[in-house]
């Protein structure tokens, strides 16, 4: 296996994976969707959410734990609200069609709020967010997981590290976007820190034994993530669950299976995607001037010693994405995911 | 000045309150509100946001930075959302009409969004998501403040520590509910390890000079406050401003009047208020149902070393209030404040 990073066309890579992902019977607007979010995560360097992601797609289609065909359909609607179900088939394709709900409602009521149960992993939140602001809206997305967090006081597994994002039209300044787990942590980069042999920071895991640690693979083998910020990361993972998971009607702590040891189970993750339409509320332009104005002062506060520049958030994502431009580096581990998961469709990964 | 705490009777408490605020003009309902949600937060043992605060909204009220009879009006509503405007007037008033509002929205859309500027501090933002979560409802509240902290890679305050609260229905367990500022540490919790000798938590402050420090002394003389999980807590802070300030037409950061530098002007801070009515989009008892037994899963987790009880967000506010029943606990120094507050408009308060 080459150190080196590989470095491919956006439009090579994204072909390839929808290719890999027609092959389990995948529709191409669903398999070019998944290409299209995990990519997007890939150019914004959270590679942890990108492309590595394929092999275990690959691996709960073929074993049945993600139902390929499967289509989103909407249960209940009444009002700026809707419930839709994954029907067990792919998280991200079935984000993206709640996402485009969410806008939709909101365009028609000023807010949209889509609960979708049923469902599965699907990438970063950001990247909804993100497409929510881009309509001059302002976006939430949350997301539940199975349990691999300890809440406050406890030493094993109890919920999931539920992520949230949001995202703001920031005028000039593109999105303003966050999107963070309630880990101190997120699993995918204890396994990018896996794959690159480098260690975590202390605070973020505990072994098997209730200990803490900072080797990612005291985690991998039985530990357990800790929220951020104790029992604030606790209490927010716990919203999520609420709004995400019990408010889909999808399943519960414990009751959502793990798509790394039971990829034949679907998964019945719960999402929320909430859309507020600006132009509703004031003229956009005077919103995102306010931003902009925000994001002036926090750029032209006081540094710290040793910071040469001060980010908001979202920006460090966004400025990697425009430097990528059309080509996305891959890691030579997640390279060598993808060649497996191409292999095991029959197919094989080209990178020129 | 004793040194023993006040225990005093919730309605003689209320009454004297009430009377404080009725002699400086304010309505006897705005009176009561504002009583009921500093008591409110006085039981759960969140004594910083209780009628600690009853002196700085008197001294704000005789500077005129606070307009007595302000009334909230309703500037713009469409759909599930509203505008309103304090129009200079107390923060907790406003905000009890505007959950009421929130309230009504919700019951008849199934989604209610209110947002709410020129207002100014409102007490402990989950007394407002917890009388959303007692209507069956999802509630979450969010308000900014003037800058007291940095963001990450600043070492000057540039932004407020914009609390956030959320709270739903908890069936037997009544109500879960989360509310937190997004510093690491708050300003009172400072000069309290100051005044008994002990140091801060590792990445609570940053002295004068923008270097990392663990002594209370070191804020206290030029310092800022840090958020909470670094870049996490700033994205929540930014979060809420962009939503409780911003969307509201509220004074964006700087523009924050300090109730405590300058009393004599409007704040001009602005608020979020949401609820979400469960029972239009599932049966009430199926979603406590879910929560119920969530809870009881964190309960029953295995313990990490010495700790002796897990629990569930906000069940130790719920327990410390049922606890004080009728009798509302006051330390010395704020018993001393109230009866500051009550001389300043010609009264005297009883302890019994």
């Amino acid at each position: 296996m080459s150190n080196e990073n590989i470095v491919i066309h956006r439009q090579l890579l994204t072909s390839q994976v929808v290719a890999v992902f027609e092959r389990l019977g995948v529709t191409c607007e669903d398999a070019e969707a998944i290409a299209r979010v995990l990519i997007c995560a890939d150019q914004w360097g959270v590679n942890s959410h990108g492309v590595l992601r394929v092999e275990r797609y690959v691996r709960c289609l073929q074993s049945g734990g993600i139902s390929a065909h499967a289509e989103l359909v909407i249960e209940q609607q009444s009002g700026s609200w809707a419930r839709a179900s994954a029907n067990g088939g792919l998280g991200i394709p079935a984000s993206c069609k709640a996402t485009a709900l969410a806008i939709r409602l909101a365009k028609e009521k000023g807010i949209g709020v889509v609960n979708v149960r049923q469902s599965h992993h699907n990438g970063a939140e950001g990247v909804y967010a993100d497409e929510i602001a881009r309509q001059g809206m302002i976006g939430m997305v949350m997301s539940t997981g199975n349990p691999i967090m300890a809440v406050t006081g406890s030493c094993e597994a109890t919920i999931g590290n539920n992520p949230f994002a949001y995202a703001v039209p920031a005028g000039k300044y593109g999105t303003l976007m966050m999107d963070v787990a309630m880990s101190a942590v997120a699993d995918g980069k204890v396994q990018l820190a896996k794959a690159t042999g480098k260690q975590l920071p202390p605070g973020c895991i505990l072994d098997k034994n209730g200990r803490p640690s900072v080797e990612p693979e005291e985690y991998l083998s039985g530990g357990v993530l800790l929220p951020f910020g104790a029992h604030k990361g606790y209490g927010l993972s716990v919203m999520v669950e609420c709004m995400a998971g019990i408010l889909s009607g999808a399943a519960l702590t414990h009751d959502i299976n793990s798509w790394n040891e039971t990829p034949g189970k679907c998964g019945n993750t719960g999402h929320l995607i909430i859309a507020m339409d600006i132009e509703k509320m004031m003229p956009v332009e005077a919103f995102t001037k306010s931003v902009e104005t925000m994001i002036e002062q926090f750029k032209s506060a006081k540094r710290a010693e040793g910071v040469e520049e001060i980010y908001y958030p979202g920006e460090l994502e966004q400025k990697r994405k425009a430097e990528a431009g059309d080509m996305v580096t891959i890691i030579p581990s997640t390279w060598e995911s993808l060649c497996r998961a191409a292999e095991a469709v029959g197919l094989t990964m080209k990178k020129e």
